[in-house]
């Protein structure tokens, strides 16, 4: 694919606060990332807020917004996103749902959330209660990782707004999902028709040859399936015709090949990428650059930096930057001079906070034609006194379709 | 009440332009402000609008604005919030007024619009009219300090948008209130009932003994009530809903106390607070300090330098900044480790214009886990450059709650 490109590149939760243990320096601060510090030196650099100035964010909201989407209105819960990341066909309108395979007794009372933490054989549980119809719903169920599913309803009067089936935690009787409003019909049809699929799915589930298994191996039985999070899927223009950009994703974590997914980027799998702080971070870079020959825009998320953070361990974080600097440094030297790199965070994760905080984050635009300004080095203060000075999440696709002159003129 | 704690100090009017008469310096750049100085050494800082960049701000609407609701759809006008400042009972499509106490001759033409600056007997006057019913209609009646009051009017099919009753002159003829709308029918209804509450005043007042009294004394009777600025009181999410913070109040105007107790604020009273020049302003530092004993958020506003910057005085407004910069060394001396301040102006009032301005206030973040930043003097010009660079007054709080992690997180 010839002309313009561009590698927007989020590490997870790399924003951080002074740290008192790296002498009151962030750790993008204490970390030797030469590479990003070159990126800064030769590009446009300054802070930028995921979703708004103190805006606590999510990956998936600040994600969105980083691609263009307004999360206010594109966000309606994870349900969709986690669907669409495994491969089920989620239209607008249907009603999604995160689940987990349980376990539970004849009394409904639940022994385990995750079933034993089944590994193996999901992928048959799920297809003995898929496609069912309820009423006039179609019921689509699909495993994800380890004792994950998720789960889509199609039909017409359908609600988003219910209550979980699941209770949250073991020994409690499984829920039964309930309109959150009395009044509305909606929450009260899904209600209804959550309710028959879980009864259903323990019907099904606990007569499966799987769990008979499974409990012959005096292992828990997979037996029950408890959805939570409803969200209605939204419609969502799909990147490319927002954009007029082929693009692909690299990403470590489910909700983010979710996202893409829901946007219509292709997913490119890096071999031994484990969306933990082992993850093989060169293997991932090298994916970007192969995806990026057959596509002109790559999103890349690379997670490390967010579980140190949630870890609250300095060091380690410390060390996931100064992992990644060496695959900016490997793609600011394998990367043509017509494609651009925007190095920036979803979020901070401080360690202080071990969550995600509402901090601003760093962010660089690299490449051709941008006004390369006085910034000199790639942290969150160091950054301050950029050209691109404070900008929101949904400006980054505006300016990098502006310099890849790719956006259409608003007026004449 | 434990756990980390804010005191948000609201210098009114404190920002300003260069004063030739200062060499060109702002009051802020002129005064020997070093605790201020202090708090941006140590802080974060950088340059906040209000509303937006160069947006004249009312306090009212400021002070909506910096406390995290949007004015231009919480703020529908002054009289909700001063009919709820003074503690009338104001409840959400209410419609309320500020009104004044006049004196009219028996042909309605207004002889003195503030009654002879009555200061005495109001309370008694205000009795009288209080508690009327016309048609379906509840009207409320309270006085205020000196000539000054506010109606509610609470009944169905009621609507705010309506012309003053009060001509804003002497010598001219009361007017009779009319919707802005001819076609405005629930304008019209309020018309009709404002229009017979001044005619039920008049006849009313103008018999009541104190106003024989002052008759007899040779001075003007209070013989008539003129509503202005009709509003229709708005929802608002209180303070504490919203942010999960028990929030306090010390202020010094009956404006920002409406705003404060409309948002469920507890109101508590400085000894020796004027809302003047000669304010005491220590004694309202020790009453921020006393409030945030039993509450984790305390809102205190400052009225002096808005009073120095209407009259155009640059000496006064340098004395008012370096006695508040007292109270600031104060709060930072008594305050534990767990307790944010931040600093800022709900607007300039620069000397050159003697009235509100659009300008942006220098703003600073001080308190635990923030990112400090290079800057080590607290004005309009030395901020900038900070790390907070440049805010929307919306954002303050939002900041805030993210720093204090008493902000729920946006997505996944």
């Amino acid at each position: 694919m010839e002309g313009l490109k561009a590698i927007l590149l989020i590490c997870d939760g790399m924003a951080d606060r002074p740290v008192p243990r790296l002498g009151a320096r962030t750790p993008l601060e204490a970390a030797n990332n030469i590479n990003m510090n070159t990126l800064a030196l030769q590009g446009e650099c300054g802070l930028m807020d995921p979703i708004a100035p103190g805006v606590r964010a999510g990956s998936d909201t600040s994600h969105l917004a980083i691609l263009g989407y307004d999360p206010y209105t594109a966000y309606t819960g994870r349900g969709p996103f986690e669907a669409a990341g495994i491969g089920m066909d989620v239209r607008k309108g249907d009603i999604a749902f995160r689940c987990n395979f349980s376990t539970v007794d004849g009394n409904m009372l639940v022994i385990d959330r995750r079933a034993g933490r089944i590994e193996q054989g999901t992928d048959q549980l799920a297809a003995a209660v898929n496609g069912m119809q309820i009423e006039d719903v179609a019921c689509y169920f699909k495993e994800s990782v380890a004792h994950r599913g998720a789960l889509v309803l199609r039909g017409p009067g359908l609600g988003a707004c219910v209550t979980d089936a699941d209770p949250h935690e073991a020994g409690a009787k499984v829920h039964e999902a309930k309109p959150i409003d009395p009044n509305d019909q909606a929450g009260a049809k899904t209600a209804g028709i959550v309710n028959e699929f879980v009864r259903r799915s323990y019907a099904i589930l606990k007569e499966h040859p799987i769990n008979k298994a499974r409990e012959a191996e005096r292992r828990l039985p997979a037996n029950i399936i408890l959805p939570r999070g409803a969200g209605v899927a939204p419609h969502i223009e799909s990147f490319e015709e927002r954009y007029r950009l082929k693009g692909a994703a690299v990403v470590e974590t489910g909700l983010i090949a979710g996202i893409a997914v829901y946007l219509g980027m292709d997913i490119v799998e890096a071999p031994g990428a484990t969306g933990g702080l082992d993850s093989d971070v060169m293997s991932i870079g090298r994916t970007v650059l192969k995806a990026l020959e057959d596509h002109n825009f790559v999103l890349c998320n690379i997670k490390g930096c967010d579980i140190a953070g949630h870890d609250g361990d300095p060091d380690a974080k410390v060390k996931m930057i100064e992992r990644i600097d060496d695959v900016v440094g490997m793609l600011m030297r394998e990367v043509d001079r017509c494609t651009y790199i925007i190095l920036t965070a979803d979020h901070a994760t401080p360690i202080s906070v071990k969550d995600h905080s509402g901090d601003s984050v760093p962010i660089v635009f690299w490449g051709p034609d941008v006004r390369v300004d006085s910034i000199q080095v790639y942290d969150e203060r160091s950054v301050v006194g950029g050209g691109i000075v404070r900008i929101p999440g949904t400006a980054v696709m505006n300016i990098l379709t502006n310099l890849m002159s790719t956006q259409e003129k608003f007026g004449a």
